[in-house]
Parts: structure tokens; sequence; C-alpha cells
């Protein structure tokens, strides 16, 4: 059962990479029997096709960011630094996890039916989660400057914007890209504020 | 002469919310033949092919966002109201045209050879731009404490993942949405700063 569950995941992560590189539609089956060097056969065992392929990646990546948000904010902190835990979170997530997010995100409109609805449902509980910290934030504040709804869509932007021009390799740290993407939302959500001190030894300078 | 540059300009206008729609992969000329009332022998015309129609929204859409931020950015202001006059002209860009700009940000990656890296071309001259103005404003103010290239991207996926939520018809008009992201990004950047004022009737509630 564990060899069965071992192929299973080889052949999601060859899927989620290809679907990165070339897109989902450009991909077929045979590309990733290939590439994950099992037979046709053997790929169908696992999953119904494709789009089931798609499915599973994308519902395993909303599942795995919404538990692991949960740990992360399990503390007993204040608002300001649950919301910075989330964003830490993601993005240091994203990062290791390039290929998924970029499918997550790109991949949005690929899917269909049933499928698409429990996606987009564990999406809204993921945004929803998101939206009642800057809720818990305003409150603490009282009261940020920008709609609620359109601060959470444009620190989704700038969190998601990642897979277009992030090289994990690169000379930005993953710790460097979390610190600075916190310091522009909270203090551009809560501005007046300037809460996060730097951190000993931490650079955006390559 | 005009009336064959109409024609044109109509297609492009039809392509750019068929890609936008079903995505350029998915979208055959076939398709365009019928959206567009045109034959396909009349686009071929006009067009080299489907590579050819997103290669030419892809860059129209450049080269006038170039255009209209060169406009802008022509008076005398301070580094900031340069910077939000800029992010202001890009949001209100994209809210007028939310196919062009999803086709140019959602199939960066589906043009090939010399198209791609003319649109890269243009697309690395707009992003000096807005470098240059993160620059001017870090050098007005003693330097920013988030690293000039990541706040850069940041801000521009703050900008550009508009297109997966963004109604320009729903409740939230276009003034209040590019005033919410220069003053979530303002703030963010150059914090300890509330600088923008609200304006009167401004107002981000639905």
């Amino acid at each position: 059962m564990q060899a069965l569950d071992r192929r299973r995941e080889h052949l999601m992560s060859v899927a989620a990479r290809a679907f990165a590189e070339r897109g989902f539609h450009r991909t077929s089956m045979r590309d990733l029997s290939r590439a994950s060097e099992m037979s046709l056969a053997g790929m169908y065992y696992y999953v119904k096709g494709k789009e089931d392929l798609l499915f599973h990646i994308q519902k395993a990546c909303c599942e795995q960011l919404m538990a692991g948000a949960a740990r992360v904010l399990g503390g007993g902190a204040g608002p300001a630094e649950r919301l910075a835990a989330f964003i830490r979170h993601h993005v240091t997530f994203f990062s290791s996890h390039m290929a998924e997010m970029k499918v997550l995100s790109h991949e949005a409109e690929s899917l269909s039916g049933a499928g698409l609805e429990e996606v987009r449902g564990l999406q809204r509980s993921y945004a929803d989660l998101g939206l009642g910290l800057l809720a818990d934030l305003e409150a603490g504040r009282g009261g940020a400057h920008v709609d609620r709804h359109v601060a959470a869509h444009t620190l989704f932007g700038m969190m998601n914007w990642i897979y277009t021009w992030y090289d994990p390799q690169g000379p930005v740290g993953v710790d460097a890209l979390s610190d600075a993407i916190c310091r522009l939302f909270l203090n551009g959500y809560a501005s007046g504020t300037d809460w996060i001190a730097p951190k000993k030894g931490d650079s955006l300078e390559p």
C-alpha cells in the first residue's frame, strides 16, 4: 500500500512539473507517461485521466496550505503577528512547491464540473481564513483605510504572482522574500506603523 | 485603409476576448472566425495566424501601457505622486482592457521565438520605468526597507492579479481600486507615512 502511495505521489509530482512548464492543455497523458516512466495503463490505475490528475494536484495543494496555516496560527499571538505568520507560511510553502502552486494559480480555470467546485470551495475557505485575519487586525486597530476584500485579493496577488518571477535558487532567500511581503502588506494595510523589526543577519540584498 | 484598420482592430478585440475566456491553446482560428464573423481567408489577410494575433494583442497592450504611463508621468510632481500616477494609470488601463491585460499576463508563455523576445523587451522597459520610480522615491526618502526588485515584482503582482478577481461592473469602482493599491503599496514601501489623503466622495464600501 505504501509503495502504491509513493507511485501516485511520484505521478502527481511529475505531472505538476509538466503542467507548470508546458501548461495543462499542451501536456498529454503520453507526455506524462514518458516523464514519469510509467505506462499509460499504469497511470490510469492511479488516476482517471489528465483532469483528474490536475484536480488531485490542486486539491492536495489547497489542503496542505490550509493545514499548514492552521498549524502556524495555533499560537496565541496578536493579530499582526498572526497575519504575518499566515503570509510567511504561504510564501514559504510556495517557494518549496513552485510547480504545484503555479498549477493551482495558473490553471484555476482548467478544471470543470464537480472538481472545479470542490477546489473553489477549498480556496474560498482559505481566503476566508485570510479575511478573518484582516478583520482581527482591523478590530485591534480601530479599522483600516482600505476595503478588506480588496486588501485580501491584493495580498493574494502579491504572494501568488511569485510564480511568474521568483527563483528559490536565486539571490533572494525565502525568508527575505516573505519578510518583504509582510512588511509591504502589513505596513501598507495598517499604515503609520513599522511594526516588523529587522531580524539580525536578515538582509534582502543578495 | 481606415476600414481595413477597423477590421483588424475588431479581429484583435474579438481574439483578446476569446483568449481571455477560453485560453489561447483552446481557441482555434475557426472559433475566432465564428466570433468575429470573418472568413478564415479574411482573417489571414490581417494576421499570419493565431500566434501572430496573440503577439499583436500583447504588443499593442504593452505599447499603450507605456505611452499612457509616459503621458501621466509628464508632469513635474514629486516621486510619491509620480509612482501613484503610474499605479493609477496601470490599474485604470487594466480595468478598461481586462481581456487584453489577462491575455498579456496569463499567456505570457504562449508566444515563442522573436515575438516572445519582442514582447519581453517591451515588458522589461515598462518594468524598468516602474523600478526607476521606486529608485526616485527611495532617493527622496533616504532608502526603503524592502529590496527594490522584490518590491517592484510585488507591486506588479498586486496590480496584475486583478484579472483573477476584479469585475469593473462590480461594487468596487476603478478609482477606489487604484486608490487602495496606491495606499497599500506606497504606505507599505515608504512606511511610517500615510501620505495619500482620502478624496471627497471616495469610498471603497460598495
